[in-house]
């Protein structure tokens, strides 16, 4: 068989189901295989960078390494946010691009480029393959290299010629599940008696939680501390759980901020966060002080970055919850004996509670909109001002049901995660939230979501500019570049040309159950476009701050 | 000042008047700055990809340095694929990048990404600036770097407090104008001196003969000698140069075919061109065979890549063409003696002189077109099948009237080169060829173009199809993957609800002179859409046979 057909042979043994990406001459073995290959379906995109978002959330949502694909030169360098997204978000995706035939290697082939370098540092391994022989181990590797420790990215480089290159039958293994890493028990116990001893504290739980919640919820209940999360893992800890007191951080709560900065808790346990600056509110120093700290992770690299750590507890988060929990029954706690004694501080200060139903903003249409979806709903959510409203605002109704980058970042993330996420659980309605900037920048993706059948609901929140970089420079230096206003634009009326379902709200009266509800059952995506230009300055004054800070 | 007004100050002496990008907090202060420095436009894209191509375009053809910026993390990665094709196509252009505030490198702060290792094997040039002392100077060596030599991209990584900080008031000085490579006189010599005592030879131009095209062509009548183009130089020779045979190379012509390969000549001149694949129809070796082969250039890296150079001659192409004709001169040769005895073969077999007007396809619907444009019309042509048809096809009716980037390829590179060609020469009428799979890559643009007030018409060749791939793989397998067909889309109902005039063409008699007229009249941009399945095999004969030589 040729060389591609191998690598595809393998990679549809272990699980892959879609390759994401755009078909082209420097993968052209790729795209005839799979020809002959109905188990797997391409799924093709209208640029690489969203195809690559796509494999990310397909890739968290699945539980599985996803693939995405890119020809050689422009298609490879498409993909490079990708990458970096998915680096950042340690998930695993293979990248693959085409090269050009090895023995035009510098030689000015069509789109020839050496993409090796570019995506070794937003990789966790990247390299060309240049004999056919070394294509299939090299994938293999790179793919256990991908699911293995921490997760992430990897991209193997493949020549043409390569290719198409006869390998006879090889063997073809399957993907090997990955190992668990075992913490040291002795640490766990070190660090459940530790706490223990502390009279009180909290839980500050990041997204490496994700798969562990329930355990997370039984030791929280165990120690009886206050839960808070940070904007990226909002959606973890069900809105009515009583230790919850909501987000500390980006957008974040100002009970979480109390609780943080004023709190008496004697220790902070944090669980599956990096303590970045979002997590963090800018790395304020009062999160770790005067309080014993255990930090429990799977990335050796987050320890003791910016703050001291007393007890730093490496291993698979679930493992090291499950050990824990177990050592701290040995040690005399039972679950469920004191948690009602935190009910009177439950969500205290969430203004997510609060409505006000008079006004057309961006909060109140953002609940208004909720109340008529599912509670299951899981809402990918973009880069935008209306990020911030739904980290402070929305509620948390059902588990992992946020998908929120305030890490990388990537405009137009939030579309590609909802195809993505869409076609790893159908049965989930998905709800991607997004904005007009975002939109314009890989919006096109609902045709992808078009063709491949998936009713996804789109909520472009429309406001004909750049209002994050609006705010962001109204608070900081008082003004703002007329360069940030943007064309106003009917987007229900470009969705009406696509021949996709949409509405146009201008006004609070406009969002009806009867129109989400025919949106919603639309057989493929629908589009609700949300006017509005909100005045109000966003809950996201901390990063403002954190800019603010600099060359005072 | 601030270290980024410094930057900003430099730029405006040295003649920026466009920065073309997406702001964002992590270059916020380069934007407020902006804010008080009218001289300096920025153009706020949809997509930073397609602010990379249009900064390149500009640079094309301002003949100056260009900007473009984009935020730490995304908004730096979506610049590579621009970086890279700047490379390719020898434009300097300076890339700025927001990075995070140095004392939280490492801490995962919001976007973070060391993107100078990302950009370093796809510019010149790539590093960050972690001291405000060091950034003025390191942006004008990076700037000198970029127009230096063999021009080419460079990137400055700037983190938030470096921009921000105080310098003081720095002297600032302007960009040197780039130091001219002066070839040697005495290989000059030489070359002339082999070249005249050939018989009969032929010379292969390249996009290299830009800004001495007048020169080329008296050298040439002075030799008498036919030439040929690279698909990539089309549009530097007037069609109707009775020593103009066509292009040699993708989808070239015939004759041009039979003169490298069957064509007695014994030398031959290659003019700005690195003999790379679609210049050389596959590295075809009768290009060189038996022939004496001298080659101008001023990039050292082209010589002796794939053929053996006789005489390389390394220098500013302009430079060693008025040299040599110099040197011919004073040899005895004179122009215009000789070269009307080569009007019989002048374009003998150049198929885009024949028309037939009966059948909608996309080589009529080219031609049809432009036989309604403006003579002077530039035409920035995008990557898919209709590529194949303008090289072989459309007419060169005056001077540098094609963009086209069949080297680096990337999709969408049309439309952001259509912006940076109109804002560089806004007298010149432009039209951009694109398709929908281009189209609905970095399309959006077309409202960046609206909110700049430019007229550009944009002919989207709609066939609801990846044609290219389509066909690729039709000649090569004889059988396509459905997931080449695309969702079909009415674009000018598109652009109809974007506010943007538009025509829907669905038959050759629809194309009439009062509807491109009233379409090029737009006070902004404006769409021609052609819905156009066109099943004719594309003359892009010898990239598939290239494709199909591997694993034979």
């Amino acid at each position: 068989m040729k060389a591609a057909r191998a690598v595809l042979e393998f990679l549809k043994g272990s699980g892959v189901k879609h390759i994401f990406g755009i078909p082209a001459g420097s993968v052209n073995a790729f795209f005839d295989t799979l020809y002959d290959m109905p188990e797997i379906e391409p799924v093709v995109t209208k640029h690489e960078g969203a195809a690559s978002y796509m494999a990310a959330a397909y890739a968290k949502y699945t539980g599985q390494m996803s693939v995405s694909i890119g020809c050689s030169g422009p298609g490879g360098t498409n993909l490079v946010t990708g990458a970096a997204n998915a680096m950042r978000e340690h998930l695993p995706v293979l990248f693959l691009t085409g090269a050009v035939p090895v023995n035009t290697m510098g030689l000015n082939a069509s789109q020839e480029l050496d993409a090796a370098p570019v995506f070794r540092t937003v990789t966790k391994y990247s390299v060309i393959v240049k004999e056919a022989k070394d294509l299939l181990p090299e994938i293999i590797k790179a793919s256990q290299i991908a699911i293995s420790g921490v997760p992430g990215p990897v991209h193997i480089a493949i020549p043409i010629d390569v290719q198409h290159a006869e390998v006879g039958n090889p063997d073809i293994p399957v993907l090997q599940e990955r190992k668990p890493m075992i913490p040291n028990p002795e640490t766990i116990q070190a660090a459940a008696k530790a706490l223990m001893q502390r009279k009180d504290g909290c839980i500050l739980v990041g997204q490496g939680v994700r798969g562990a919640v329930d355990s997370l919820i039984e030791l929280a209940e165990m120690l009886n501390w206050p839960i808070v999360t940070t904007p990226q893992a909002k959606g973890y800890i069900p809105e009515n759980h009583p230790l919850l007191i909501g987000v500390f951080g980006f957008a974040g709560h100002e009970a979480a901020s109390n609780l943080i900065n004023e709190g008496a808790g004697q220790a902070l346990l944090v669980v599956g966060s990096s303590l970045g600056e979002t997590a963090t509110n800018n790395y304020n120093q009062n999160l770790t002080k005067d309080r014993f700290t255990v930090q429990l992770d799977f990335d050796q690299t987050v320890f003791n970055r910016k703050y001291e750590i007393d007890i730093p507890v490496l291993g698979d988060i679930h493992l090291s919850l499950l050990m824990m929990i177990e050592d701290l029954r040995v040690l005399g706690l039972s679950r469920g004996t004191a948690h009602l004694a935190f009910e009177e501080n439950a969500m205290e200060g969430n203004e997510s509670l609060v409505q006000d139903v008079e006004e057309y903003n961006t909060k109140n249409v953002l609940l208004n909109i909720q109340k008529l979806l599912p509670s299951n709903t899981r809402y990918t959510v973009d880069i935008g001002e209306f990020m911030a409203y739904v980290i402070h605002h929305m509620k948390v109704l059902d588990y992992d049901s946020y998908n929120i980058n305030v890490h990388f970042g990537a405009m137009g993330v939030g579309i590609g995660s909802a195809i993505g996420s869409k076609l790893a659980e159908p049965e989930r309605p998905v709800v991607c939230i997004t904005g007009d900037g975002c939109f314009f920048m890989h919006g096109m993706e609902i045709l992808t979501a078009k063709e491949q059948g998936l009713p996804i609901l789109f909520v472009v929140m429309n406001n004909a500019r750049l209002g994050m970089v609006y705010h962001g420079h109204s608070l900081q230096f008082k003004r703002t570049h007329p360069s940030f206003e943007q064309e106003s634009v009917n987007i229900a009326e470009m969705a009406a040309a696509m021949r996709i379902p949409s509405f146009r709200v201008n006004g609070m009266d406009e969002i009806s159950s009867d129109i989400i509800a025919s949106l919603l059952n639309a057989d493929g995506p629908a589009i609700l476009e949300v006017a509005l230009r909100d005045n109000n300055n966003p809950p996201m004054g901390d990063r403002v701050k954190f800019l603010s800070s600099f060359g005072k």
